[in-house]
């Protein structure tokens, strides 16, 4: 006789399957699908949207689960368990005509945002964005009711489980009162520095050899994935079958070698998820912050730091030509620089958490309906001055229009950004302690395979990083890495 | 009030939505797919050709065709509800554990046989071939008893709607008559020239240039479509999406020069289907007799031409250096040489149709049970011999095993190749006949355009044909064709 929990698993598998489908159309839509293709992929992903939606609440779920609890269930398939019923209750309590109308208006909000922010014109990406944030405050407030609650800790939880806004705001406020400071004194320390610049072009066909190079070296698995071009850098496909892209720039090869060896770190981590578990809820990333962190050990723990970047000089000497430049010291230099700018996705690491309270501050306000849309320039601005000490007025472009994430419908995301480098801060604090010598490369992700990857889903987020650093999420880890690479310790 | 006809035409573009994520899964899968991928995503394809073929069977379709039949419908509408039926049809008599018993034995099978043909390893393929004979017999009785016509005939109706084994038999009976002279002949009078060889190498690079510029030149959409490349060449994508495929080599260009031009007479027929029935079987190509006809039209009436080898010429000079072999009098030479071989896919024009006919016997038989998967070797040196003078004993790799189609479990499709070509030298009759002046390519695929592609399924087969031409396939003309083509009229 088939158990409920059996019955579950077919379903999550099920669900799996669809989910690899969506996940190459959507790697697809973003590398090499040709314009007029737009239209009749979107209505094919929605209707995989709604079919997923449908299959997760189907009416037996609700049953399965409630009988699956009273079955014998070793811990894995018990954390298995909690999975799907945080899956199963996230959108069981949102109708599929909410679900429709939100993939329909995000993809035509983030369609209309594509031009539109090239043409800085916020009053347009306005019309697009309103309807945006209306479904989405509806979705958060249906999840809210759910769960008890906030609504923007309700969207918060979907990509960060367990996490609430009082402890963002802990974290964070403490942030303010170091960073900015951290930022002046580095600033000055740099000052009297001046690393030499790279001379381009760089060719891409270069730098795309000297990026598989890297892959390789960081060990992504080539059999089991690819990297190609996109506009927007990301990771996708499949722990089987994992898509990275980057962009290239003649003029500039560190913006995407720095951002293949980020997509790596997201790679492996999918690369090496419990691959007995692939297609249940367990062997999933235990959250985008983790997710992040990953991707951050590999670009800020481990590609910033002296020793990889000796082992990288010659690698650039072969692929551009020798450059005085790619002297491992002044690598470091250039790849450390603390510049306050408006893009994010552009900024510094040390700066990079000061985007982030930005962005986490406003979608908060504006999901718990504190703020409407159009109070968002404003305190833009307002929050830009007093972190970094832009004036972004009128510049809606390298403003408020300049991440994907809004105008897609996804809020609550942000922070995960900052999480990540945290918690990547906290774990290689542990490894070095650990470590019987150096840090080396091998070493650090051994570590991090054994205590993050290969643990996927099966623990809480506070009781996956406690089992591996012994505490919870502890922010001073971030501040003092940032203190000893910048400051001299 | 929803009518059952519109409740139909809403499950259909749910299908054909579905259809979207397959048809780009699948070009992912020739295309770009990393090896390890593999398993993943022949599990998701299967799991989605279970859901398409649930959802095409779902009780409630029965019921509504039923009620539609008996709804006011316009012509169009009426044409598409036969094509409902018919696709209903197919797959109602098909029990789900068939459907998908054949779908993991084919893929099995197909995979096996990428290293068993390389390795001419018979026995090997024949253990994992049996497999797929017994399922695709199956499939073929249910079929059948639906229908009433035989097994082969009903697994040649899925491809060819409405053509029977007794049609092809008296088809290609009369070309056996008259073919093996032809080829005599054709190749006594070539004897007498010895066209001057291009030569290499041809950069795949430049290769890939001039495929795009005749890719353009004739007609292709690239806001939607692409080509790329990949092993066993094709056109899949969907029509707002047309992906199509080559293969590159540096010593000789005419094959993937000749492949895109055949591929792009493929991707026009999507490119041009009707509009404002995508995503309802009405849109959908006639057959792929009638499919086959478009690329052949492109590749053997278009291109083997002088009027195109004189526009042809100068691109070659540009692409690869001028060389005395690109005039265009040699490059008609070199384009129309008859050569029997081993290989259908490498077949000249003229001893194609033995390739198909040797084919079309030993499957029928097969799907038949009038001999079983061991007896194939012996009959296909046997007909290799009668049809073309050739020996292919031992040579399994050249011989039975090269094809695609037995190992992915696909019977009754080889004869719309041949098909392809008689209905494209009929076309082509046709508009010689009613063309003002001479038969320039603008004249030529507007008349295809307005006969053939924007059709879609409107009318069967015959009577397409007959709106078109004034008759049903008629193999008169192919044979004059070949007779005005090679033996000078």
């Amino acid at each position: 006789m088939t158990t409920a929990y059996q019955k579950l698993t077919h379903s999550f598998t099920r669900l799996h399957r669809y989910q690899h489908l969506m996940s190459i159309a959507g790697w697809d839509q973003m590398t090499f699908m040709p314009p007029e293709g737009r239209a009749a992929r979107a209505a094919a992903m929605g209707e995989m949207a709604t079919l997923m939606h449908r299959t997760l609440t189907d009416p037996q779920m609700r049953d399965w689960i409630a009988a699956a609890r009273s079955e014998t269930l070793d811990p894995l398939e018990q954390a298995n368990l909690t999975e799907m019923e945080r899956a199963w209750r996230n959108e069981a309590v949102l109708p599929e005509d909410l679900v429709e109308a939100r993939v329909l208006a995000s993809s035509r909000c983030e369609h209309a945002w594509r031009t539109l922010r090239q043409a800085n014109d916020w009053a347009g990406f306005l019309e697009n964005f309103r309807e945006v944030v209306t479904l989405s405050r509806r979705a958060a407030r249906l999840l809210a009711d759910a769960s008890g609650v906030s609504p923007y800790d309700a969207m918060l939880d979907l990509h960060e489980p367990g996490m609430r806004s009082h402890q963002l705001d802990n974290i964070f406020g403490a942030v303010k009162t170091w960073l900015p400071g951290m930022i002046a004194t580095a600033r000055e320390r740099q000052s009297h520095t001046s690393p030499i610049l790279p001379r381009g072009p760089f060719p891409i066909e270069s730098q795309r050899a000297l990026g598989v190079k890297l892959m390789e070296r960081l060990g992504f698995d080539f059999s089991a994935g690819r990297v190609d071009v996109s506009i927007h850098p990301f990771c996708g496909g499949v722990p089987e079958d994992v898509r990275l892209t980057t962009r290239y720039r003649e003029d500039n090869f560190t913006q995407s070698m720095m951002g293949i060896i980020h997509e790596t770190g997201h790679a492996r981590y999918e690369q090496n998820l419990p691959r007995d578990w692939l297609g249940q809820p367990l062997a999933q990333a235990r959250s985008m912050g983790i997710h992040e962190s990953q991707s951050l050990s590999f670009e800020m723990q481990i590609a910033r730091k002296l020793d990889f970047l000796t082992e990288l000089a010659p690698l650039l000497n072969v692929h551009f030509g020798r450059q005085e430049a790619f002297d491992p010291a002044n690598l470091l230099q250039l790849t450390t620089r603390v510049r306050p700018g408006l893009i994010r996705v552009d900024a510094d690491e040390m700066t990079y958490p000061a985007h982030i309270m930005l962005r986490y501050e406003i979608e908060r306000a504006l999901i718990d309906g504190e703020i409407e849309p159009e109070d968002i320039p404003a305190l833009w601005n307002e929050k830009m001055q007093a972190y970094l000490g832009l004036d972004t007025r009128g510049n809606f472009k390298d403003g408020c229009m300049q991440d994907i994430h809004w105008p897609e419908g996804i809020f609550g995301y942000f922070p995960s950004y900052a999480l990540g480098a945290m918690y990547a801060a906290q774990f290689f604090a542990t490894i070095r302690r650990s470590a019987a010598e150096s840090d080396s490369f091998a070493q650090a992700t051994d570590w991090l395979k054994q205590n993050i990857w290969i643990q996927g889903s099966r623990y809480a987020t506070d009781e996956l990083v406690s089992r591996a650093t012994g505490e919870t999420l502890n922010p001073a880890h971030f501040r003092a890495h940032l203190q000893s690479r910048y400051l001299g310790g």
